[in-house]
């Protein structure tokens, strides 16, 4: 125990280099013994001769023990919780002045290990993925409704990660009413979004600021594929003559005919099919494109799938660049956590050797603004989206 | 000589290899002996069995012999410069609507190697960096002429790197009038420079996007350091309570306080000091800011002084970082070529370690969409410039 009560965890020399060094995470092999905890503790983090170092949520199932919450000697109370939301919030009234739809808390980006707090309007929708937060339930609940007053929050904490921490996945409303489907704007394109349902906590909000760069560069005919629900696809029809919008799911191609339907697109063509098909059999037909949207599902799930996963962005890639006419755009995404951005470059250049084009990068963007990344935790980069242009 | 009557230059293995993965430049070492040419012309290139794989210009001085212009077999005519001219202005039109100030060409990454143009308002700024392009100086500014109707255009060829290439810096005016001062807008403010005296071709134009960016973090009270004549400073004081700008030259001070004055900012205080001592003493003296930019000059004009770059950088990035209060923003950059973003990266991280600060990467950001970066020469990526916030 230390001085305020608190449990103390000791790491040894190599997990005390790793904390200095700023890293936020603690492995167990780095930790000076097993501490005997139950797990979900806010704990003092002390070096081997017991000095204290920073504070940190403890985890007993993880293989992450330790996730960084202060360098300072502060008290973990409800007011530091509260502080940490506000200023989360605080990001993104600079960075989103206006927006209402964004993710308000990204875990350890913004302070919170563990907490996805993502902000649909008069909705919250989130995630609790370590035992810290997920024993803190009700407080965040409270603090949420307290400094937002949503209409209801939704507890989206279904996803597989739990299990690392011991934690089973559950859904569910934590407060208020259920919403039924909410709508947002992106850009000039008004989208749907199911919260109980929907893919994450109810759509893909990384993307967001994508998407709608994506349809300032939209021009002639132009490609969208992995379509899903279309948020890529209807961007372009905003701007574009024609848009070929490829998705393998009939349910996926329902909603998006749907969604164009609601935003009186009507320039947007659906087809059902498998983007890879689809893409050889144009590059043999000789089909030619004035603007290609890729923004597969993630290709490798595991390291071992890395080599796999390259191949096929190297596929889809190289016959986007050979349907590309002259001075058309390629915006080709990928969210596979496994392949950096390092690799995902070397892939497109080599892509553009193959199909003899010349490509020129105009943005490389990845996550939005609401998405931070801690400078001492880059690993969690993992979404790519390139603007390219080919000459 | 070829068929179409242009001499041919014949690569080795490695050069054949390295041209068909879409480098765009071949060194010397990599050609089939010395193809007796004066240099500035435009040639075939042949693998050792003679067959044709692309056109480029040649240059006989500079270690780069082959500059890339196609891989096909077309007419490099006055209607190939004339194309490719429209090709990066249609780029700028779709990229940025609305904008009379940006690069139009920026040289090979838009498809004419050693070219760069610049747009000011009603006037181009131009640079003839290679042989090739000196020598079609007068076609180049006909087609300008032609093509952009400008009321003059600016030669600033008068850099030191065309050396490299045997040709001697000069300056002077290509076609119509002298500009007096040009005033451009970067968002709220408006800027002067002079085409024929200022940095580069009159201001630093790929910064013009970061300049902008930085006025919408801009808040409380406000540093800026290595100001110059207020790129940054004068968009921080848009916003902030106040402005402590940096600059150690008088002249660029004076001028700083001209322009402050023209955009009717009274909440800029101009500092003449050397910026590393500044960042010191606030140091020292428990100052304490909410927003702070570092924009300093390269620290580092060749490889060996990499070492030394990037100790300076952690110096004035420690520093700053330790000046934030919670929840401030850092906007700081370098455009030292030889300081990669990895090892930028890295420094930043080991900087908010030695300050016990947790830092959250908001924007990474580069040079303009005016300034593309070909995917298979991205070492040209010079400019990085991060948004970072204090947790």
């Amino acid at each position: 125990m230390g001085p305020d009560g608190l449990p103390q965890v000791s790491l040894v020399r190599r997990g005390v280099d790793r904390w200095q060094a700023g890293h936020p995470w603690i492995y167990r092999a780095d930790l000076n013994g097993d501490p005997g905890l139950v797990g979900g503790e806010v704990v003092r983090v002390v070096d081997g001769r017991g000095w204290f170092i920073g504070k940190a949520f403890y985890s007993r199932q993880s293989k992450i023990s330790l996730r960084w919450l202060s360098f300072d000697d502060v008290a973990v109370d409800d007011d530091f919780f509260r502080q940490r939301l506000l200023a989360a919030q605080a990001l993104r009234t600079r960075a989103l002045p206006g927006e209402t739809t964004y993710r308000l808390m990204h875990g350890e980006a913004d302070g919170i290990p563990g907490l996805v707090v993502d902000r649909y309007g008069d909705y919250l929708s989130v995630q609790f993925l370590v035992p810290a937060v997920e024993q803190r339930k009700a407080l965040i609940a409270d603090l949420l409704q307290e400094q937002f007053q949503p209409k209801g929050i939704v507890n989206r904490s279904d996803v597989s990660v739990r299990h690392l921490e011991g934690l089973t996945p559950e859904k569910g409303m934590l407060r208020g009413e259920a919403p039924g489907p909410v709508s947002f704007d992106e850009g000039l394109v008004r989208v749907r979004a199911d919260l109980l349902e929907g893919q994450k906590t109810g759509a893909f909000l990384d993307q967001r600021e994508n998407h709608v760069v994506a349809a300032q560069y939209a021009h002639g005919e132009a490609l969208d594929c992995f379509s899903y629900v279309g948020g890529f696809a209807l961007q372009l029809a905003t701007r574009a003559q024609s848009v070929t919008a490829v998705e393998i799911s009939e349910l996926a191609a329902a909603q998006l005919r749907d969604n164009a339907a609601a935003n009186k697109l009507s320039n947007l063509n659906v087809v059902v099919a498998n983007a890879f098909d689809f893409l050889r059999d144009a590059v043999d037909e000789g089909r030619k494109f004035d603007t290609i949207v890729l923004d597969p599902p993630s290709f490798a799930k595991n390291k071992d799938a890395i080599a796999a996963a390259v191949r096929g962005y190297k596929e889809i890639n190289l016959r986007a660049m050979q349907l590309l006419r002259p001075g058309g755009i390629l915006i080709t995404a990928s969210c596979t956590y496994h392949v950096d951005e390092q690799a995902f470059e070397d892939m497109l250049a080599s892509a553009a050797a193959d199909a003899r084009r010349r490509m020129q990068i105009i943005e490389r963007r990845g996550a939005g603004k609401d998405h931070p990344v801690l400078l001492n935790l880059r690993e969690t980069r993992y979404l790519k989206c390139y603007v390219l242009r080919a000459l």
